[in-house]
């Protein structure tokens, strides 16, 4: 492939000075940012950005676009939400075309909707740009279908971010179902109370299940296991966050097969015939 | 904006050839294709695309790529699933580079697994490009968040469509549980059935509700109301597939602004402070 790739002409992406641009990353791979995200980033003159954002996408905006980091792990933040809210609604009023970049979908676990709500009551316009979200992501660079007829006819995300106190209040029974796939994210910490309530709600401990951490980019590790073992596997592999944890009969599906960044299959019987340049 | 956008040198995606590329358009707007896509989709020698995949995007695919069509509507099979795998198997074993493109996420409800799994039994190489599922998408580009702190810590997709004789065989009391958004796909046909399942097995009749229809594009509409009436509403405003049903308390969030294609929050408040251009 050539390296000057042409952007096709027709996609369109106004960015009015004074506007907030909610836009979603994807996760790992750089190459998961939508066009539109791209058509936006190029014509920014502030980018705020989260800690789940590939180093990579820093580097590809214009260098004239000032970067702005307000990342957060799980007990440290560099600002709280409320700052966030504030700082965003400040460099709209200074007419700054302000793009707050988010990694995998600022609506899903993204607070992408407190952020809207805060500037919307602030008079802020704002414009949304979905981004491909962890589970969507991360599985197809893992090779686990989030859905499989006969197998999944449904799948689900949950946040598995304790609550106060260490607490992690969630309808077990109703997620305690066969046929379908349950995609946890920041559920690392949680990860023995979810095994633990799950197998108690009824759901076999020999579920297929897996962590998959550095999801969907070049250092992407797997563990594939059972329900029942996931947290040890988690503490042996030394699992860090951000880790997701994938529950569900998808996960047997291509396990003997590997996927080689950035989203190659490589199966047993197709290993002799290909050569992987 | 210029037209001629710069895309970034540092995306690489290797397409080679007598390989099959599995990859999500994502819904509606084009804008929503990913760079590592669009890096394949230039490259590619032929293109097997869906029903669900934009006309934009096919015509911004180089002229010199064969199209063919083997889309499907509910009743209605250009060509069989089988036919479509075999059909997958035979171009790439002329050699050439084989973009398959699906509409959504190839691993959302799109039998890219199943496609996967006969092209790797046949030993031809494959790669997987997730996209936007069109809840992803099609929410975003309705205001509609997925998740909202303190409303939905979970989100969840499930196919609406009918199995042999008319039958809709779905967890209801696992559905029917507060603090989820879900959203169906495929189920327009189904409705009735769904909304009359999930009040019986206990959610309130008075849930928000929306049925969006021809997402993400720029003829997308969208009509909220509550789960009792959902059905009512479908047929009055004359819906019609593909249509995505949501149902969960963060249909009622952003209820009193509009979203303009592509996707700029028009908020009651800030609509005398900015021009649209």
């Amino acid at each position: 492939m050539s390296v000057h790739v042409l952007f096709p002409a027709t996609i369109q992406a106004d960015f009015a000075p004074g506007e907030v641009a909610l836009i979603g990353a994807g996760p790992g791979d750089p190459g998961l940012l939508t066009l539109r995200a791209w058509a936006l980033l190029r014509q920014a003159d502030v980018l705020v950005h989260d800690r789940l954002v590939s180093p990579e996408i820093i580097d590809m905006v214009p260098a004239q676009c000032q970067r702005i980091y307000v990342g957060k792990s799980c007990r440290h933040h560099v600002l709280t939400q409320e700052q966030i809210n504030e700082l965003l609604a400040d460099l709209a009023a200074k007419g700054l075309r302000v793009a707050r970049l988010k990694g995998g979908d600022p609506f899903v676990f993204g607070r992408g909707g407190e952020e809207l709500d805060y500037l919307l009551k602030q008079g802020v316009p704002c414009q949304i740009v979905p981004g491909i979200t962890a589970a969507s992501g991360c599985l197809a660079y893992a090779g686990i279908p989030l859905t499989h007829r006969g197998i999944a006819q449904s799948c689900r995300f949950i946040t598995g971010h304790f609550q106060k106190d260490a607490v992690l209040d969630l309808p077990w029974n109703s997620l305690a179902t066969e046929s379908q796939t349950l995609v946890f994210y920041m559920g690392l910490g949680a990860l023995p109370v979810i095994s633990r309530e799950l197998i108690a709600a009824g759901l076999s401990p020999n579920t297929p299940a897996a962590l998959i951490g550095q999801g969907a980019g070049p250092n992407q590790r797997i563990c594939r296991s059972v329900l029942r073992d996931l947290p040890t596997c988690a503490e042996h592999e030394g699992f860090v966050p951000p880790t997701l944890i994938v529950i569900g009969e998808v996960v047997g599906l291509f396990a003997d097969c590997e996927v080689q960044y950035p989203g190659q299959v490589v199966a047993p019987l197709c290993d002799k015939e290909v050569s992987w340049a």
